[in-house]
């Protein structure tokens, strides 16, 4: 509960100091793995100020995102709509401009973005990676969408559902694919998954966004209007390095996954390699007769929920985030290792389709 | 997590239904009971929006007052400190404007303040049941206050303990008590308690105050910074109803209590009768020779902590909140009822000084 | 972690003092109100011991009832199966013996009782209310539950879905039913609901029971088995008095209803006493032309999960326990109170079958 | 909430499928760090069951243990005090006996031990590594200390501090210090911190422990006694592996540091290891003329407390466990490094004296 004004003058002992902590908040690390030699990128691309319909000052969304354990955000106020024009006379630039020093004190990668709000259809698209917000504020749809590309910005379209009369792949979103202006689908936008938006992703090798979409501040509030809803959505990115330019060519490539509620979205390769990397079983430290007994390991913020697979009474295996479960097995007669088979039912390498996994337990 | 632009079409779904939840957040019902006949109202009178240094649009305050249980609140916007000018021209009434309509939808008692923010001494005070803010920008300090009087306001003086070097009671203040203008202090601001300024209040007889100056938005996040503090402070008016008169005239009349971390700080009748009407004694249930077992329960939504007085060995009693404790005790010879007298360590009827109070064991 | 060799010695200092804490353990209120002028007890009737396969000394089951919230324990040891014989040679009394004083000092009703474990089918049947444990230990099966009949005890079915091979209700149990001697079913046991039975105690009046079936210490991490499971299974009964005579004629006439997870389950009659009881609307305390806002708080210690009724589109009302939401309604043309019809999804009073309500807001 | 009856059946179901899960609890890893090449175990050595005056079954101590992210433990029941022997014959090898194998399939070592209770003085003494806990039950107080010392056992003192009118230092301790008997003291005991224990060790070179003595299940209910204890003390000791011999070699080398609350009590040497092993800073990510940032985590499960050494007002650095806070200071004209001197509050090398440390912060 900080007093700005206090602040300022505190600012002038602070200088006589060696040393102050830069904030009195700590950050809540997010333990997803780095996987395939890249750097798994925490992101949210999709969020409001009160420089459009938010209610906050465009600082506070570094802040959560710095305590959230995010890496990488990007701004989007709505080009079009501004309900608090009578107080705060539109300028699409100044969130960006109000944010850039304090992300770059709290290390927080900042893209620049806008969400491009017209009719439904086609709905609303967010353009990041843009250098001239005002320069989209254009008559036409399609012109806005355009210059956006042309600002060298990636393009995804929000919230694919949202409007139950008007929903579904139209023409005028087949023409903003084949003109490749179209990169990416939220497959997530707040507490809504959209299976349809996941199977157009897989089918035309868009890429899968999870954002907040918030308006509000984030305070762990959430939870009391869905109780699973423990975290914002994440679009994880698995990119060469923490900068912007590995972010986009990331970003195109489609090397993403979505972290929402207590599941993970993306391709089987991805979710394969978080697997892997967070799951660990170690080699058997019991044996009585023909049955071992060994530990498995879950490293990752996530609760992993298995199942037996192949098997007709389904068999669950559920492993807390941080935790470890023993493993009780028969290895009579085989040689080498043991097999296990299951299915991570909250890993969705599809609609309703969880990602097959092995266990292997090594025999010496 | 909402999204503004589509709430704005949802209502027009919304009409066509016979209900709607007005909010998807619960209100956790601060449980400090009705005393002495009053209606205990809990009240934050000092807090800021983006309108002057805080970081929220002025609705926020309402929805986080309503979801803290809060009864009563005065957002109270800097009238000299405008740090967001550039992009929010300064505009004094605004923040009551854009909110009186969803604290009325919300039942949250909004009442209009300013704070005078001029140097140090004489410090920053707060008017509130004021009816013109920009009547208060005046050149002099003592006209601010006065004009703030003359239009009916309350003024007390905020966070008395601040900037070193020149705290203390000076002779303004004295001529702002004499005058009748000075009616409060803030005892507690944000995560600080003013032992001194306890004292003044118990001395002159004006009138305490706890509250939040919050600035950031409220998110549970802050007892990072300070672990005991785990909800805002809050000041308790003891009111004939809950109307901005009734508030006034028991304000006047001093008839608070202020709950800050884990204490209750204010004059020994009101701490007294809430206590009183929180821990209940039980008759004995069982009896072996002279020894009585009772139950005790605490209601409240405070741990409330104990010692026995008069003993050279502190013997503790914590009541965890909300639970009932178990206590044994000899009853040999004793007529009619058992006394223990305890001081309540957490209950301040003055710096450093707990509430004395006696259980009561009726014995039939 | 207090010793026990401590204890002892502590004692004595004890007695030369006026008073000590009974226990450094606080009891957690379980907030289920009084209804239909009964007293609402909360009770588990099945638990063990070391004294058959349970894992903690007998006097464990009352810290933890007293601390869980309960009013009434019967500790029930199985009769036939002891696996720590070698160690603790039978003694089917002296669980009983060794609570009673503890009991009476942590003002538990305590109820002598013990499982008859026999074959399944017929399964196994807790004989409470009796008198004499060792008088059960018969050769045939038939004579143990009419012996227990008649030392006054009340019998009921356990877990009546456990071993899927030979389930269901058969001859046996008709022959049971008809001599009066069954007059109860555990409905929940630990964390398994059995619908059939829940059917069965409708169609046949037998009273329904939900018990915990505890071996283990209870720690509360139960809770990683089974993430709904966040409490013990409560069977409530509604009685005249807090005393076994009472309990017993409750029991009798078929007055419960069973706690279990997030759900209530049990009769129409009671469930609906307990909703009026816990759920209260406040008169509109706010009204913009034909629309009224008005408080719906919950005072109870279950979140309550509604769905208004005859609705194409489920519309869901959560009221989170000792919570308040808002209603928005329209009053448009109705004289005198607007109603609203709702199911209560989580109070069973038949198999999937919800509590219908009716949310009443007067309007003057 | 498992039935053991029906456990006991269930394991037959259970040898026909090819898996299951050993436990469906799961391990809370503690994560204090490796360090100076050993392998840190965590350790409790001091507990009961109903074999003496505790309140579990043996096999219990086992479940809280693996749950708690022990890996080592030793059952210490009372040789002389024996409550429960109306019911349970006198049998001191009989827990061991009945834990080994459930220690083996939980992967926890367990080291065979007994609670030498004598009169105080001289006090308690637990004896651990011992072979044959019946020959400890001498007559003469020297014989059963030697006896154990003479067996290979590992003796201790139990919570020196107990018994005001008699503890201290006495020559019958001096008598066991000289003969090499007594290698170790009991720092801290359940949830008492012992500092003259704690100097004894540092000047007589005695190796430090730490356990929870518990008798009681472990519950996770404690804290209500005592808010800071929200887990059992913990011994660390830094071994060679994990095997009895490697263990009972650091612990003779005194290689061990205590976990109490949240502090960590040892000598210089390991506090310090494990400090650096905890903390990271990053190299600075900003810097803006003389100012750098940069980021400080704390990957162990404690907060750590740090204050600024050397300076009149003391500037506190909190980290709390698994997070991450911002660092901001000056560095101007330094070359190389930026040197930071702290005091680490909550790891105490002696009595009341905090680790000195330095942070530093390379600058390329």
């Amino acid at each position: 509960m900080k007093m700005r004004l206090k602040a300022v003058s505190f600012i002038v002992l602070v200088h006589l100091l060696l040393i102050s902590l830069a904030s009195g908040e700590s950050r809540h690390e997010l333990n997803f793995p780095d996987i395939l030699g890249y750097k798994t990128l925490k992101c949210d691309f999709h969020m409001h100020t009160v420089f459009s319909d938010g209610l906050v000052w465009p600082t506070v969304r570094v802040d959560e995102a710095w305590r959230d354990g995010l890496d990488v955000i990007s701004i989007t106020d709505h080009i079009e709509y501004h309900p608090h024009k009578q107080d705060i006379p539109t300028n699409h630039n100044r969130p960006y401009e109000l944010v850039a020093a304090k992300a770059k004190e709290k290390n927080i990668l900042l893209i620049k973005g806008a969400e491009i709000t017209r009719d439904t259809p086609p709905g609303h698209f967010n353009a990041i990676f843009v250098t001239d917000i005002p320069a989209l504020d254009t008559k036409d749809f399609n012109d806005a969408i355009r210059i956006a590309w042309e600002q060298g910005g990636f393009v995804f379209w929000n919230h694919p559902g949202w409007k139950p009369e008007a929903k579904g792949w139209l023409d005028i979103h087949t023409k903003l694919y084949e003109n490749k202006w179209l990169r990416g689908i939220e497959v997530v936008n707040g507490n809504t998954y959209y299976p349809e938006a996941h199977q157009w992703c897989l089918e035309k090798n868009l890429t899968m966004l999870g954002n907040s979409d918030i308006h509000d501040p984030i305070t762990g509030y959430e939870i009391y209007e869905d109780p699973e809803l423990t975290h914002r959505p994440v679009t994880l990115v698995f990119a060469k390095e923490k900068t912007a330019e590995a972010l986009k060519e990331a970003m195109l490539d489609g090397r993403t996954a979505i972290w929402h509620k207590n599941q993970l979205i993306g391709r089987e390769k991805y979710l394969d390699a978080i697997f892997r990397a967070s799951v660990k079983v170690s080699n058997p430290y019991y044996r009585q007769k023909d049955t071992i007994w060994c530990e498995i390991k879950n490293n990752s913020c996530m609760d992993i929920q298995m199942e037996k697979a192949g098997t007709e009474r389904a068999e669950k295996l559920v492993l807390p985030a941080n935790s470890t479960m023993l493993l009780k097995t028969k290895a009579k007669g085989e040689a080498g290792e043991v097999k296990l088979s299951y299915v991570v039912k909250n890993f969705l390498i599809a609609p309703d389709k969880g990602l097959p996994v092995e266990l292997i337990i090594p025999l010496q």
